[in-house]
């Protein structure tokens, strides 16, 4: 990379940041370790520290040691949607086990959410997610029956499904995602490892395709001790979204 | 408003839906209304509801009658921060119980929230929201002292504290918010009528003035039967974010 030394060292730093080899919560590499590894002075380190400060990558300062405070100013629209894309992208493991696939009439609450009709046939996939096979996510997805048919001759077990499906050309373009909080049920409870009536973060998301009309609606329920989501706003600047992930213990 | 008949029929429905006049879950005037509120063909009528649906502001279709799905696109900065704002926006009436407003020494987690020395003054204020006198919100907001010792001289139960605080100069222009689930505790319990234990939707919020420096640090815990927060990203456009409400019952 080009340009000036600071914007390197920043650059950088939000590089093993992102990766995960700097996590969240971890002291960040002092002026000292900087400007030895830059061969620099400590006026472009101390820029590079400011500019991550502001962005809020980072925190501490007055005099304490600086400390990694999330990895990830905004994540591009396939890493929000990706479990196993967003994971890798963290430096960490991405699992999966597939606990049953469905063809089945849809709902009237899937029917509106799919602009289907009721009992149109859906395919239906339950997957428990991990990182670093520790259970991190449960998901509940619904596919339109065209695209979920694609499934049945994959192995659900093997990585992204979003992947697989890109390469057989469905092409997702846009999605909403709902935020909100729910009880584990017997089943999260069993497979996340939780109590029964545990707090879950739940994000229900309904992807469109290039065309407009809807691939899949999901029900994701992530145990809220390893996961966050955050949004970014100002008076000036777009949004900014990333879904936070930190370790357990 | 100008421009074709079905961008302004589109225009007046976005209006009505996001003002509240067309709540979500309720069905949206069918065709043979809109001609004749708009005296109108069919054409623009359907051109109208096919961009709200595009947008996800409407759903149904296919010969089901549809319904308000949502009531935003997005939100700006100011309604998305501040409760009184948003909760006017949708038609409703704010409410808020102040049940302490207190200067206390920061906690080594706020001194870092706020890039403040552990141990040096702050101001708390804990506040129940309501909208139409439900219970809907709990806040706990810790403020820097400079901030916060104006609050001694308002009265926090007499509407939006944003509202107070800009009118002294204190001018937040951007703010990170941290979405995940908790459950709930005893003050939690009294205050938002649920049970210990019950599933909260939390938002930990960390907004700063003009300057970037950091202005306050909230936790705010949602009763997710009411509020869920949206987000809608796509390949192309920038995110949309907005806070959603529904009726009790």
């Amino acid at each position: 990379m080009d340009g000036p030394l600071h914007e390197r060292i920043a650059a950088d730093l939000r590089r093993r940041i992102s990766t995960g080899e700097l996590p969240v919560g971890t002291p960040v590499p002092s002026e000292s370790q900087l400007t030895a590894q830059w061969n620099a002075s400590r006026g472009p380190v101390r820029q590079a520290l400011t500019a991550l400060r502001a962005e809020g990558m980072i925190g501490g300062g007055r005099g304490k040691p600086p400390v990694v405070r999330r990895q990830a100013l905004s994540q591009p629209f396939e890493t929000f949607l990706s479990f196993s894309r967003w994971v890798r992208d963290l430096g960490r493991t991405p699992g999966q086990r597939t606990l049953e696939i469905a063809r089945r009439p849809a709902t009237a609450e899937l029917a509106d959410e799919l602009d289907l009709d009721e009992g149109a046939p859906v395919v239906q996939v339950l997957r428990l997610r991990l990182i670093d096979e520790t259970p991190t996510m449960l998901e509940r997805t619904t596919f339109v029956e065209p695209v979920g048919r694609l499934l049945f001759d994959h192995d659900c077990d093997s990585g992204s499904i979003y992947a697989y499906l890109a390469a057989r050309g469905v092409d997702l373009s846009t999605a909403r995602h709902l935020m909100d909080a729910v009880a584990a049920d017997a089943t999260d409870s069993e497979l996340l490892g939780v109590d029964v009536g545990a707090p879950l973060l739940r994000e229900r998301r309904r992807a469109c395709g290039a065309d407009g009309g809807p691939v899949e609606y999901s029900d994701d329920r992530y145990r809220p001790d390893l996961v966050s989501f955050a949004v970014e706003n100002s008076q000036r600047a777009q949004p900014a979204l990333a879904r936070n992930w930190r370790s357990a213990s």
